[in-house]
């Protein structure tokens, strides 16, 4: 399952990007400490599934599309 | 965002009972307490990304049919 982590921080990372924004600005829009926003991008952690909808809020997209 | 946990409990009970599934049997499954399996099913935890990809997987569904 470490697989999910990697694949849903990578999407989260290429969508974050795409829109130009910055890691810590992502984190500060989704109150998540900024080390954490690195630690969710890389896959280290296995986030929650609200954090998961903060975060697609944040990027303003479905989070159908970070999902693997 | 309380709610979407309430949603996503009740989306995974519709399936489960879809499926002619036990609560019991899926929380064996997916590896959870039984107690547990209640609880995500009331929409009380806030469960991991990857729990809710093990639980879709038992419900032999794709995670997007669980979400919110």
């Amino acid at each position: 399952m470490k697989d999910l982590a990697i694949q849903f921080g990578s999407k989260l990372r290429d969508k974050r990007k795409a829109l130009g924004i910055s890691q810590d600005k992502m984190a500060l829009l989704a109150e998540v400490d900024r080390s954490y926003a690195g630690r969710i991008e890389r896959g280290e952690v296995n986030i929650t599934l609200e954090k998961a909808y903060q975060l697609a809020e944040v990027l303003e997209c479905d989070i159908r599309e970070l999902l693997p």
